[in-house]
């Protein structure tokens, strides 16, 4: 009975991990992932920095459609920095995500309220709504660049 | 008044092709940005796979999670493949892509409704349903490889 017990507790650990790992067969896999997922949401985020920051003409629509896609882009890199991706791969990941969770977590959550508002900002139509919420979902980057990104 | 006319219709084909030109300064970046949205629409594309073929626990809630980035990724990697993006990076594209841009384009909107089929699959949380519609939705994906991407 113990035993069973044990594996049930195992096999629901398993289960609990599977999306997340399964996901990813090789570290080299994450790291491409992650990547990729960087370069789009920096792609749409820098077209949205543009118009904030008048380097390009406001295009209500185009804004709207950018900031559709980083709403769903901005949330998938993160798990891909699982355990054991710190390496495989070419890779700009500073050790301390692996030896700072919390930190670079939090780091996560900013960005997540950040491009939230960010999200909301591009869809009103409004230049100044999304110049106003711009800087802060930069910042919300760059914060997390300069601990956890190594200086290229 | 001609002149002025004349102006009006330049800049408003200007405005016209903003949005898309204008996310990409350098062929490079279309090449890179292009190559990075089918590496994530790849990942997560497979994950449902490996769901539909049996090579992983269906799971309702990552699938429609799945589904949900397969929705907006699979609609990106298209307008990054303008006039003069055929070279600047290393690049799998054929040129084919420029010759029978018909094709092409054919071939992405072929992509675009086997998509949206299993997307809506993906999101009754039945995995008959996501069996059925994986299936089509791979063959849109083979289809436009042959044509339109170097063998590896």
């Amino acid at each position: 009975m113990k035993k069973l017990m044990h594996l049930a507790l195992a096999l629901g650990a398993l289960s609990l991990s599977v999306p997340a790992a399964a996901q990813f067969a090789k570290a080299e896999d994450a790291i491409k992932y992650r990547q990729a997922a960087l370069t789009v949401l920096g792609s749409h985020f820098g077209r949205l920095g543009a118009m904030a920051q008048g380097k390009m003409p406001f295009d209500a629509t185009a804004a709207a459609a950018d900031a559709d896609v980083v709403a769903v882009v901005s949330k998938l890199p993160w798990h891909a920095f699982g355990a054991g991706t710190d390496a495989g791969a070419p890779t700009g990941a500073r050790a301390e995500i692996w030896k700072e969770e919390a930190k670079f977590k939090e780091r996560s959550d900013r960005l997540d309220a950040e491009v939230t508002k960010l999200v909301a900002a591009a869809k009103t139509g409004n230049l100044d709504n999304l110049k106003a919420a711009f800087g802060p979902a930069a910042q919300s980057c760059k914060a997390c660049h300069d601990d956890f990104r190594r200086r290229r």
